[in-house]
């Protein structure tokens, strides 16, 4: 016996018309740009009747190479809204993945942002299914092709007339499983793999980011994405935001930490999210600006060294809060953070909780596995195993390719992290499975090494792989970038983390580098580190 | 082209086992008793083998009649993610109705709280699909028929082996759309009307409880359903408070104003909700208590006057918050409150959005329509019309009734509350199209009478109805229930309210009395009054 409820589906198109029903003047504030959310919704009208001059077929996937703008936020909506699928495309890409992708998606447009026209304009021609090239303007004087393909972005959507009517009742129940986006992982081991949303994961996992005491994003925050808005759905904050009246700000294309700083101040910007590459780069100048409004900064993509979080909480009254994710799960997973139970409990418990990576979601499962026999293991914060994970924003498949090596028999992810879990449901990443070091038949975890060392006040930022070795099978080495004008040693570092970790863990070699090699989500890239070391 | 996500279903399932495996400490107080939620999902793994023990088919409705305690939560959960149907009845229905509704739902068992036997026993020959009596243990002495129909819930439950397995894993996507639940509306007109709730709307609408800036339930938060868990679901807090890992405190049987504000008080409670007469009954002994763990307290069920809450809000520091909603919308469909446009309004701008329905939570869709035509009316504050509402917990049709008048053509539902929408959304609820009163051809709103005639010292409660004129067609009249020992006069309260509502607005007659009836569920019943007015 089914119940009696209104089959509703669950659309994108509701974001945008409840923000054009109950939030239409809260803002959209992009570098240089204040619009209200009114403004925004009316140019998404015309890009949704423009997308349909362009004859683009309902589908058909849409792509972005664009940073976090305005704009960009309107093909966010008109896209998945027009039963489009917004396909957004990673800047930081080499040619050779840029041209795979958008061949593997089969894109029918490309909207470019100006200055990254260079970036991607000279692999048009093996491009063979873009039939359109759209110029989002900005500061850049980027040279524009004279082709018949190019059209000006504000020039398509200032001819269209806006849609009139409801996006949300075109909708049935059964489209909430259409496809609404399309990102690719970064790929470190063969080609980049699509996973594609759908309305359905899309508003559950935005209702995720509402929810009170994970994010809680809510009506009175101003919520800024500094995470790129073509990295895993900007982690959902656009949507997340805009369904209930946040207002956002976009950073644009720069990330320079004095612009990023100043618009968090000026702004009053009180939720932001980034991974630790860019939370360390705000280091220095973090005490030149008043961040006041901020309550919650979001990290996420790689693990965050506690000691990074403990600068910020001690700097602004904020620590940064674990979110562990990936691009398969739309993409945050787990949100990290104290609970009531450690309300009383002593700092350094504390700092031990934050340094985790949290509890799921609501509709988020998750499970440890042993990384032989693929049995499950006790939930008590010592067994460690792959973590596997299920959930309706969970991908249960790669786009277009067959990898069932990525899932369980029983329909779970397999995401390659090593983890414990606690009887708290509390995760803790103990190190990706491959960049796991073997020593004499022992694991080393090189995240461990890595947080002992960013402890260190001189190291700005810091890598360990495994080096081959005859006697032990593998050895840690550690790449270190220390701050301008420190001098300390590699026999300093060894001696400032020898009580943290066990002797035999301690890495057989400390090299110093200006600068480590990063993916193209900003992500450090361990595997270009162990291919030469 | 759909999504490639995991196709994982909705359902309560998950609101059980997400409490086991993060929220096994956290703590359900019933009057006397204090339980871990690790102890209620054991008793509920117990009851779920029972029901089979007793033979209840899938599909089955299984009935309770029963206070808020933590046998009623473990129903809550046992029932429906067996995939049987929660029927939990209001206990203050008349025989005539309670015999019409479990042979209208043909319930199967019937649990019922030990002291409310002697209300429902005498039915139980007329209660004719019923094969078993489950008797809910309480501080009653009140006889157990002996009958071999008749069994204990302890004896039952202890009895049965607890099932080991996932109760999630049990349900395909397909399933989500299961019915879960099944509510009658109190049926002022008429025989009563069953809502019928799936899997899915149940737990989208206790994400939407979980939404920061509306209600907002979290893990730290200790959540009081003072209102009734057989009224609405008790507006979804038990689910929403267990998915986040909230404490619950369950008040049991009795309503006295010192044991409900003596449990706020020594457990800490941070968010409370129920009816507007329950607020007032609490009044006299507020300041009595340290309330001051309290964040948000929740009144619906009917219009909260201004004065009533501005009352709260003086004493300890939080306002009664509106939340307008019905038995048909599971119940929630808005949340009141000041949003961030308000932050710097003045006082008196603030208490009047406060005292506005506010604005509908997210996947909730409202409009006001023409009550002629049909016509959507503009969301200008001003128009007033009936208020219509769609989303996936509303519901779109009646158990095993057909009522086409309920719904819309497009199939929202018509709720029979005439309302302004504003340009942010802001419902205001104007008055049950059935109590406006019509007084030469104007509309005199019995709602905005009652509050005026509320902000007055002396007038504990409250009800203004039409009474038949010869001239005018429709007069008001109010019915008064005056503060103990209080000398005000009828035209003492007529001159007090003469500055806020218009001079023909005034009622022709003020009628003390020393109480005023009630419907089941514990409204006001004008209807009664109108019959002998």
């Amino acid at each position: 016996m089914d119940g009696l409820m209104q089959p509703r589906p669950l659309t994108i198109a509701h974001v945008l018309e409840r923000a054009e029903r109950l939030y239409a003047h809260k803002l959209v504030v992009t570098a240089g740009e204040r619009v209200t959310y009114a403004e925004v919704a009316e140019q998404t009208r015309r890009l949704a009747t423009a997308l349909d001059s362009l004859g683009v077929p309902a589908g058909a996937r849409v792509a972005t190479f664009a940073t976090n703008t305005r704009r960009h936020l309107e093909l966010y909506l008109a896209v998945p809204i027009t039963k489009r699928v917004l396909h957004s495309i990673n800047i930081r890409l080499s040619a050779e993945h840029l041209e795979y992708i958008v061949n593997h998606a089969q894109d029918d447009v490309v909207f470019v942002d100006r200055a990254l026209l260079p970036r991607i304009w000279p692999s048009a021609a093996r491009m063979r299914t873009v039939r359109h090239w759209v110029v989002l303007p900005d500061d850049s004087e980027a040279p524009i092709p004279d082709d018949p393909r190019v059209v000006h972005y504000d020039d398509l959507v200032a001819a269209a007339e806006p849609f009139a009517g409801s996006f949300e009742d075109s909708f049935t129940l059964a489209d909430e499983n259409l496809a609404s986006g399309l990102c690719y992982t970064s790929g470190t081991t063969g080609p980049p793999k699509g996973v594609l949303y759908s309305h359905r994961s899309t508003i559950l996992h935005c209702l995720g980011t509402l929810a009170a005491g994970f994010i809680g994003l809510c009506e009175s925050d101003v919520v800024m994405p500094i995470v790129p808005m073509f990295h895993a759905n900007a982690w959902g904050l656009p949507y997340g935001a805009m369904m209930t009246g946040a207002s956002l700000v976009l950073p644009g294309p720069s990330s320079d930490p004095s612009h990023l700083l100043k618009l968090m101040e000026t702004e009053r910007v009180t939720v932001a999210g980034a991974v630790p590459t860019v939370w360390t780069s705000l280091v220095t100048e973090l005490r030149s600006h008043d961040l006041s409004a901020t309550r919650f900064l979001l990290g996420g993509g790689s693990v965050i060294a506690p000691a990074l979080s403990e600068i910020y909480r001690a700097a602004i009254g904020v620590p940064i809060t674990h979110s562990w994710g990936m691009t398969e799960i739309s993409p945050v997973g787990t949100i990290g953070g104290t609970r009531s139970r450690h309300r009383d409990a002593p700092a350094e418990e504390q700092v031990a909780v934050r340094a985790s990576q949290g509890q799921p979601l609501p509709l988020v499962n998750l499970r440890i596995a042993d990384v032989e026999t693929g049995t499950e293991l006790p939930r008590d914060g010592k067994a460690i195993g792959e973590l596997q994970v299920a959930g309706p924003w969970v991908a249960g498949g790669y786009f277009r390719v067959d990898t069932p090596e990525s899932f369980t028999s029983d329909g779970w992810l397999r995401t390659g992290d090593l983890a414990t879990i606690d009887a708290d449901g509390y995760v803790r990443l103990v190190d990706r499975m491959k960049d796991l070091i073997k020593s004499g038949g022992e694991w080393i975890s090189s995240v461990e090494l890595e947080s002992a060392l960013t402890s260190h006040p001189d190291v700005v930022e810091v890598a360990v792989v495994a080096r081959p070795d005859p006697k032990w099978g593998e050895r840690p080495v550690a790449y270190v970038v220390l701050r301008d004008g420190s001098a300390t040693t590699g026999d300093d570092l060894l001696r400032h983390i020898t009580p943290a970790v066990a002797k035999w863990w301690l890495p057989d070699e400390v090299v110093f580098r200006t600068a480590l090699p990063k993916t193209g989500t900003g992500k450090l890239s361990k595997s270009t580190l162990r291919a030469t070391t």
